[in-house]
């Protein structure tokens, strides 16, 4: 039954916080979509906006996204998909793939990384795990939502390149490759224009260019005007109701201000999003299980940034083991805001370190709430120096949504902590709790090993152990630089902007991008991360072919640990016409290796990711040439350098009246043209002396042709330029 | 006699490529408008565009900057107005007072500063000096020209306060405290509009902001339409003549497309600018007096950077000294392009060296060209050994306008030079001579003695002499950061630009505030320069007054040589409400100190200098609070420091339905409206709940008003808004 005026208006408005609204003589249900993206966050009935009931709180994004491995992403959207299923949701609001611009971003815990193509390949895989259940995703927040501060209202000012190519790079691959049942607009302005009434953004790009057939839902509160949103093609606001914004709507219709086929095409995409979850049973899904993967994802995330002398693993039952500090029994495992979840379990790993087998004793250090005196320090001292191994456990103590940090140091009670208790014992390990970066400069170099544990989710306590003890062997690897200190970072002048607009004054130089371009020295680089076996690499080939460029490279598990390498292919092109970064993520495998085995490792990486975006033919050219084609154990740890050539993209600029007589030359069609014209014109005056003193071509190189004419002499008349340009193209 | 529209038109370009068009009926000549800055460029008849007749070439920009001494800047413009008499010139065009964004600028030897404020004042004395003479000043290349690689069609993309508090600052200076007669629009956009038709520039801004009262005149070839250009505000387009320009106006003028009022007061100010060359008697010139100025200049302009074991000076007449590099005798003294000068004279330093009476030697090291080999480095390296001391003069090739630099690298052959010398004479002096920046690490810690000579004018060989050998104690101070390395300068992810745009990306971040503000070391900062006296300073004072901040500082001459210390003032506002660098030269003095002297240095900080731009109210507004006046002999070598209150600007920004929650929070009024809105608002629902939890509280902050009533259970209704916005303005 087709719906009228009114009824498509307000079906593209939420019937509450969660639902979507009813029309009972359609048939349409009200379905409910609730908040991810690494728990399925269900609002307690009558209870307040951040509570809700339990469901496994797997890993935050910060640390899934350090597996590099995008099947486990699958795995978690497959048991989200049946977590869904038990409560009856439609769509879960995720995954969350703006970039990480700079350390400091509030919600960087709920975001993958600072690089689009490992952001974009890790979100297809979780979407199409959870689509696997008829279960839509939401694939938020589109776009350039990489700061908290004043993010309703924030204006992203942003070139187009960077946007291109750095920050919906993420979006495009999995909207190309996964179609997400919904796409979520962002709160924020791009360039002065609202994500919600962003009819490029949402209708020429996300539809007309990549194709996508789901809808656009808002985020919560962020459409300001509902007959500008539905006209920049965003279908769903939520929450509702909004019976101001429906009638706005139907006035709008009746007025002949909007077209009512836009409405008309809104209220649709939300029935058949509806209708997609019109006869799907209910579900159930097994706690202990979802526990088991939120620990095999989290284990898999852990990144071990430093182990000198090998002190990691440690073995079951033979040490005497310190723990010290407060997250060791009160994990800090998620972030806060709309993404917090109530956990079916919480695992702390000062028992699950006891569960080894080990002597354990443990001294505080700090309080819960962050603080710590002498004694607190003392007593962990203490314990220390009685033990054969001492671990920290340290970390932020907050990160939240609505809320970017102010530095990315650790707590100051916290690194004292870390220097007594390195001091007392010499064999001290600290393990890091945090949602983004922290600096772990100058103190990690007291001590000799270093565990980088992110926030991990339920089982994050039992995950740190199997690392601690060699149950896991790591293989995380990071997903974010970590820098020497926050001003190195390049987004560090422009964040987080003031007075309504934050420039991103680095443009294409984001994360590694930036710390790679200037040379600048970091702490540990992007892609980096130990084992406890050794990988060696042999010589890479690469075969260029229409679909990309695939990259074989053998990889030997040199140690005495089968363990996994996430093999690396980082892309160059030398002399580009265009600015490029000196080194990007292409492509990348995490690969199970036995110890003494040697893999053959083949990773393809796509054409189109090759492209840069041109802005004067306004599209994606790949550059004919050499590439250079990196592969390595991190973006500062190239292991196997190769070349291959790549035939590109047609090119051509067609010359104007505006194009300079360098580009003219620089044509072979254009130099014949104008060659010809300089000969026919005028012989004298001073433009022929200029033209023939190599010092007066170099200034005349970047003239416009057409303001050759304004000097006197010159061999060009204006009324000659058509008929150049004509030639010329 | 008035003008007649066509009359009108055709005086608003020129007759050729150096004179304004002659209307005789009116009784207006053609007056020519000749090339500066630091000579005066007459093109020689009939000869070509760069050859001029013989003029004193006095020092480029970049070395008349580093005396940092407006006083010297006031006798330049003189003495330039002088010749400028002799040759009946009306208008010369400078001084160019664009900012060097990189040290790739092909024409910063033009140019002065990387700070408007040093650039401002210098350029201020310039005009007035030269405009005490009847001749008129070309402000010029207005604005935001810092680059020359597709200079005439670049889009500078710049935000407004960068704009404003950094690229058009010295414009303002000059223009509000010397009326130069002219300005000149640049030839490139400013975010995407041709400074030649930009009318917020040319006239919102120049004329109703500041106050200009003279004309605005065309870069040579800057005109692509004359009727946008007069409609902008730009009166004279040079070169001419341009007929179908003039008719193209009259078209206009009659059609209604163009206001006549705009042609009529464009010729106008045109005939203004003629007229006030009327009565002017011709004029004659001392070219000795006028080489000696020269000389007096380049010898304060020269910078000594390096002074191992007070190495320098030397003592004429005492020591063998090896003179190593062909730019002792073919020296490099200008730039190329439109500046080149024909000189009236020419130093060389080899010459200048012999006749202090030392016992020269001298190799060449390298030929003309460039190039260099086994045989003239061992040469080279021979001489060197035999000598008491080796001074090698070394340098950049060339710079011209036109072409940026690709490198601030000194040519191989010359560090190849530069270390065979050191390593056979320990007493190496190096001589640099450089039209902007070049890298000096790690040669550098080669030598002991490291002289910066820039491009120091035709009589720059006796002015480096002059410090060799002490007649001169060196007293220039860099006017630009020399970095350590390129990769480390603000500007260089974004230099310079790629298809018609040019991101502005570092922002303010311009020179030393960028360094500054990433903490980023450098080779010699801003401001630097020795001396063969020391100096020493006392507690600085500072006294706020309505005109700005005075400060005091003793400064004594501590060493045993008579000296001049530039005295130079750092401002910063610690806790400041947007964001700024770290510290930003306001003011400075370069002060003569006899030796053992103590001198009472008094200088202002002038009130418009503390100002930021604030853009949500679109006007300057210096904040209220305490600012950190930092008093140095660099920026970064601080010698005293001292606090100041200063009272603020009114600056309440109004509140709106879009201000946030946490903005109406922070104003008084607002928090009373909204805590009684709410108070009388829905008292349940999830809203409440909101409200009441500080987590959600923080997320709520930077929701706009107006958006809160899209929640189910909000206290506000969206029909109140109207009401609260009235009662809390």
């Amino acid at each position: 039954m087709a719906l009228d005026t009114s009824q498509q208006a307000a079906i593209t408005s939420g019937s509450d916080m969660w639902h979507t609204e009813a029309v009972e003589s359609a048939g349409l249900p009200a379905v409910i979509v609730t908040d991810g993206p690494h728990g399925v966050r269900m609002q307690a009935e009558g209870d307040d906006l951040l509570a809700g009931v339990p469901a496994t709180c797997f890993p935050p994004a910060v640390a899934s996204a350090s597996t590099w491995d995008p099947e486990l992403l699958h795995r978690m959207g497959e048991a989200l998909g049946d977590e869904c299923r038990a409560q009856d949701v439609a769509v879960l609001l995720g995954p969350g793939v703006n970039l990480k611009r700079s350390p400091l971003g509030g919600r960087n815990f709920e975001y993958f990384s600072e690089d689009p193509i490992l952001t974009g390949r890790l979100a297809t895989e979780w979407v199409r795990g959870l689509q696997s259940k008829g279960v839509g995703a939401s694939l938020k927040h589109f776009a350039v939502n990489s700061q908290e501060t004043d993010r309703m209202r924030i204006s992203a000012d942003i070139d187009e390149r960077t946007l291109r190519e750095v920050y919906l790079r993420a979006f495009h691959k999995v909207v190309t490759r996964a179609q997400p049942w919904t796409v979520m607009c962002a709160y924020n302005k791009i360039n002065g224009v609202y994500a919600s009434e962003h009819h490029w953004l949402l209708t020429d790009v996300l539809r007309g260019e990549w194709g996508f057939e789901g809808l656009v839902v808002s985020d919560w509160g962020a459409v300001v005007d509902r007959v500008k949103a539905i006209a920049a093609g965003l279908d769903l606001t939520m929450p509702g109701p909004d019976l101001a914004g429906d009638q706005a709507l139907v006035a709008a219709v009746s007025s002949g201000a909007l077209d009512p086929a836009l409405l008309a095409t809104s209220a649709e995409r939300v029935r058949r999003m509806i209708a997609k979850t019109g006869d799907r049973p209910a579900g159930t899904y097994d706690a202990d299980a979802h526990h088991a993967l939120a620990r095999e994802i989290a284990g898999r995330a852990i990144v071990l940034l430093k182990n000198d002398g090998d002190l990691l693993p440690l073995t079951p039952g033979t040490e005497k083991v310190a723990v010290l500090g407060e997250f060791a029994w009160t994990p800090r495992y998620q972030g806060g805001g709309s993404s917090q979840i109530t956990p079916t379990r919480l695992d702390d790993a000062l028992t699950a370190i006891r569960a080894t087998g080990a002597e354990v004793s443990f001294a505080a250090g700090y309080t819960v709430e962050g603080d710590s005196d002498e004694a607190l320090l003392a007593e962990a001292a203490a314990v220390a120096r009685e033990a054969d191994v001492a671990i920290v456990f340290a970390g932020s103590v907050h990160e939240t949504e609505g809320a970017d940090r102010e530095s990315i140091d650790l707590p100051a009670v916290q690194i004292a902590l870390i220097e007594r208790v390195a001091a007392a014992n010499p064999k001290t390990v600290v393990v890091l709790s945090n949602g983004a970066v922290l600096a772990t400069k100058p103190w990690d170099e007291k001590v000799p090993a270093l565990v980088e544990g992110w926030l991990l989710g339920q089982a994050g306590g039992s995950a740190v152990a199997d690392v601690l003890f060699g149950r896991v062997n790591p293989s995380g690897r990071l997903a974010e630089t970590i820098p020497v200190k926050l001003a190195d970072h390049p987004s560090y002048l422009d964040f987080p902007g003031e007075h309504g607009h934050v420039r991103y004054g680095e443009g294409l130089h984001v994360g590694y991008r930036g710390f790679d371009a200037r040379g600048t020295a970091v702490a540990y680089p992007f892609g980096f991360g130990l084992s406890y076996t050794t990988f060696g690499y042999g010589a890479a080939r690469a075969t260029a072919s229409p679909a990309g460029v695939e990259v074989r490279v053998p990889v030997t598990n040199t140690g005495s640990w089968d363990g996994r390498e996430v093999v690396q292919v980082y892309v160059s092109r030398p002399g580009s016409a265009v600015r490029r970064a000196p080194r990007e993520l292409k492509a990348f495998a995490s690969v199970p290796i036995t110890a003494g085995d040697t893999t053959e490792v083949t990773v393809t990486v796509e054409r189109e990711d090759l492209a840069y975006w041109d802005t004067r033919l306004g599209r994606w050219i790949v550059e004919d040439g050499e590439y250079t084609i990196e592969v390595g154990a991190s973006s500062r740890d190239i292991r196997a350098t190769v070349t291959v050539h790549v035939a590109g993209d047609p090119a051509r600029v067609p010359l104007t009246a505006e194009s300079s007589i360098g580009e003219w030359f620089a044509d072979p069609r254009g130099a014949e043209v104008l060659t010809a014209a300089f000969a026919a014109g005028s012989a004298d005056g001073p433009m022929s002396a200029m033209v023939e003193t190599p010092e007066m071509l170099m200034m005349l190189g970047s003239l416009p042709l057409s303001r050759m004419s304004a000097f006197p002499g010159s061999p060009i008349d204006a009324g000659d330029l058509d008929k150049l340009v004509e030639a010329a193209n």
